[in-house]
């Protein structure tokens, strides 16, 4: 019997500075790798029975770019914007033509940290948001995007 | 063979207005009442092991009064402060008091909504936040929390 | 002939400290105390054909719970919030889930005196606004709230 | 029996662009004309033994003269600034010199429009102010004025 | 010889949380209870020929009651409004209305922690203030508040 | 029996202005004069068994330089900065290097009084903070701080 | 063959010293009257096949009363409110129950200049902007205007 | 011998509300009516060899248009623009355009009144300012400004 | 006869999320795509004898060093930055550099929009912008910038 | 016949590096040196027949003294606190004690320059202000106060 | 005898638009080109006996990933962050990263300039700063990191 | 040959509190007292052939006398206010007279202190600013200073 491909495709995207996780302050963001994380999500997705794409780039025209491909080509997005988070406007304006479900996602909880990261530029556009639960939050807002999805 | 009391109790506590739920506004908020919530989240907490108990209240004294005896009788708490998120010191104070996870959640993302209702009292303070999943949120930050507690 | 109930229900709601109008400072707030009010309240619908019913409390709480109650069973409220007006969440919350018209009122002009007092937490969710006419100002706010009822 | 000319006189100042109320947007200022307005007045001052002017105009200054000239020659003042009453300090120090009552009155309740619209020059000088109510508002205002004098 | 009444009486007002003193957090507010402090509290005042009442409650608005009930009846307030200090409009009514000396009291000194304890809402009414001498404040604030009656 | 010198030293800071306090606006600040309060400490020291020492002057360098000199060589400062009070950070930096506690007193309730006199350069890092009492303050902040150096 | 008149209306408001335009300090402005833009409007409006009245005032009611006649009597105005832009709200008043399209225009790129200038009271509800340009920015103007009424 | 006309011309400009000066309020104002100081600064200006002209309006784009007449055919200005000086940017680019000395005059010290009077829209490009002397300075204005044509 | 090169080289630069410009949201931004409004520019500078540039990115650095290689290279740029409008100084520092007319075009009224779309970070050093009249914008600013380098 | 002593005494104050005047800048505050103007109020007071006092220093502390020093033994006091003007409340501390009238003078229109020059701490305690005549500006205060100290 | 390679290394960042150095405006950022001050550098380094690499980019992706690169690779950085310094949460967050010290350089005093350019997103977590020494800062930093390096 | 007196002569100012440094807090401010850096900058400038003269004081009038002293006198000022960096206009003022460079020197970075420490009342009027090197600090501003000097 063949393997049915998965009926819905997410993308995961990772902000700048995310690809060091793990290998840097450890004590802070926990000994995952960014790998460890990406390779949990797919095995989660398989479970689930959906289809999911990771990315990560330091770039914010990269960030825009791979939302702007994945408009029309996936059905929700997980990003974790990092230091963009803050500061950029064309990652808002590149989701906000998104007609998908997506949620914005931070391993800490940013209100506990500097006031310059309470500010999120995309907590207004975004479905849903999850904060501190560290790598597992990942985890978290897959099951809620899809739950989301399903029931749309 | 007897049965084994849950090892873990999570205390979930509904501000103002959340009597309500399910009973007004459901193209907003659900058809779920918040009776719905925690017949589910019983449900849940059976699965993984855990005792819940849910209380709501309109009073912001009652609440800080709930989280007060908590104190040393539970080992998590889930608090959605509804409007007193936004004004009330004083269950600031009382969770401030926690030394186990706390958890905030909100149905709706608020950052979409008016902007006083962007800032939080006690978003600097807990471990975690969860927002706009609507009820199933609840559901997402039971199964967070208890990940926190079991990794502590 | 059979006595005719009126048609249409009023709740008034006075909110902290107003328990003791007449008795204290009344060069600033009149000699009326708050049951001269209700009582004058209580003739004047009378004669409009309405049904009047008055609240008072000290308590947030019981305010919030006092407007749940009348969703769905009044057709107005006129709510002097006092100095609940400045802080109060929840009351704004319950009062925007009521769908009849609401009219908040103030014995004195609140722009005259201090500046935390300027700003009111409802004063963009009701329909009209009441303020500096004394105790008769009670009386023009059930007048116009009749005939905003009527006119619906 | 001779006709007892009226002991007190009240002027009704309506501000920029209300010349044209009730032929340009129906829907939100309602269809009544500046006219209906004026006439209803009239009718109302009869009945109350008071005899009222109303004035209309687009300038500015022309409202400021109309104010001066009323000092020493009349009773109570009920305004609608309109545009003006946000940015307008003339007209404030033209009613400042006052010494009788004075109502502010707006068709709409000001404070659920746009956040310039919140603000009004004249709010901590008027003893009362009256919103929301439509045209029904003047009405309303006009009792009260009448009240307050006789009272004084 | 008959033992004589003290002729003046004083009030002492703990607010939301203060009943957990001693208990919780020792190394900050120290390990005397709240009983402790109110035993001290009636020794002092038996010393100084004054009646203490003390008084504690998580609820606002049973905190503005029991100031209601002292007028008239009391010739002096002590108040630690803790969370409310900063909050609480409805407590700073209730404290304006009192004829009589008011002490504003703080177990720690507030403007050393957060910014949004910095700001209290009776700092301008009352006519004392005392902050940073853990519960030996009490017994200064008692003292000044003597001399303070005395002296009028 | 010789003497015991006291075994614990106390400085006094008075700040601009104060010289002339009695001879000016008695209605204000009271009849008492600066060496009125000066004796008045004295003696009070003499029954604590400490020893106090106090200084005025209208420098703010001069007020720096007593604070540089008292620097380990007395175990505690009472300071009424004054006017310094809202523009010193000399004065704060100078009494930041103590290592034994600072009191921080004014004769009115500076909360009262003009909005600039609100924040105090030195509130967060005195230990206390009394303000209110009149002279009767220094009393109760020398009482105040001989507790706390007991105490530690 | 008759002459056809043109179909469409256009009329041009100058605000306040704008009458001076070419007098005073041409090194800024330039050394065109406002004459001189008004001639030059006429003839690119008949090559447009659109009629258009031109008109100024220094007077913020009497630009109000114009802005009102135009209303069902045009087509689309193009205004420079020149000082007004930063504070008439009765300007603001008038434009806002067109129902046809408007442009603002300014000689200067406004936010070249102070800062007070930066700000338009009319700048969110005209439909397009031009600024910098100078003279020729009214020849934009109205080419725009055109082409924006002939799609519509 | 023929009279010689003075050879400096002097335009004194008085804002809204200042037609009634002397008349209303004149324990704040003083007697003197607007007349009274005109013909003061006449007799002044014939000692000193100039001509005054002196206006009043309530209107601004009557002041304004005054302004435009100056322009080439005074040597300096005396202003009080009144309530408009918080609020014209079209007063200040009327005189914006002048090449000869401005004085902005206030008869009370403006800096002692409501807030929004602290801000003047012309301090930055008048020559000089003064104001808290009453009527008498306009009399120092006026020798002030003599002096600075004379030196220029 | 050979033909003649143009004279003048412009530079027009589209921002991020330009490149999906006709493709997503049409009722918002229109039918044409970007290749449709690079033709139509290509065909506006035949006809006005000029030589035109397109250039788009998703890439801030992209924008800075296009902009750089336009320097001594071309006679006058148009810039659409789209997001970046809001938040890149690089771009702004780069066209600092620039000896030659700029202008900042947008689509639609950015003032009608969010309010952190309100600010742009090049206003102030562009010589003139146009907003608000869609693609046709595009054709004004060439127009004007042609008229403009004509001019200089 | 013996000359008469003159009757009022008049202090002058000129605040820090106001000893460099005439040696500086000359282009920004002319040739006059600070002795220039102390002769030249000399000479006046001599005419109008009163007794000036003048003083300058560049420390805060000498400032309060010699304003202390004036208390009862002057009749009015001139006072150019030039930087002090915008920091000291020690300066406003002792000006305040005064009961008779206060002049604050400028040589320089102090609103045309940087921005935190426009605020003066002492602005709203004086009774008249005079800025931007330059060192006339001394003479036109003394005639302004010597008017002022005889009408009172 | 063999060549001791430098034991020490250190990477010099220059940001956006530094590519252009002494090609543009000379007169402000003088005539030395971006090879000038590297160059320098490394005659400097070879003379310290440390190694130092030079990087530019006008994008902040790469600087962010050049940083990344550094980390565990070098001793030091000197950065010139360009007008990233003003708007990189990014690079803020990869610098943070590092456990060696970090230089700020700016070629001229930020401070003097627009206002936007006073705020630095990495003042707060780099070692020291230098700024308004031309090129000739990067030769004080370089000569500071070391020191610096050596003393730790 | 006779020695050759050094051409250019520069003033190093040391503000309050300085002159503890070394026997406080040295875990902050390091073990060098300030007689050890005066002492390493006579060497260095020694060395580089110029003349230093240092001068601490705790009074800002001496600061603002001895930068009077120094006007014509010196070739470059190498200051540190520490305290009075935040808060003298005075300071400023006097430093704004000189014609010879100034460099702004503090020993730690005061961006990463508290936020009433980042504002430097002279940052936008000295030449260049270092932070953060400590005590060596001084020795790359003289170095710094000298190199401007010579280059000027």
């Amino acid at each position: 019997m063949p393997v049915k491909s998965p009926s819905k495709k997410i993308l995961v995207i990772h902000g700048p500075n995310l690809n060091l996780l793990g290998k840097r302050e450890p004590q802070i963001y926990g000994h995952q790798s960014l790998k460890d994380i990406d390779d949990e999500l797919q095995r989660q997705a398989d479970g689930l029975g959906v289809a999911v794409e990771t990315f990560q780039s330091n770039f914010e025209g990269a960030m825009v770019e791979k939302i702007q491909q994945a408009l029309g080509n996936c059905d929700g997005i997980i990003i974790n914007p990092a230091a963009y988070t803050h500061t950029s406007v064309a990652i808002r304006d590149a989701l906000a033509m998104a007609d998908f479900p997506i949620i914005e996602i931070h391993l800490s909880n940013i209100n506990k940290r500097e006031s310059f990261r309470h500010e999120s530029m995309i907590a207004d556009i975004v479905d849903a948001r999850v904060a501190g639960f560290g790598a597992h939050g990942y985890s978290l807002a897959l099951e809620g995007l899809v739950r989301m999805i399903n029931a749309s």
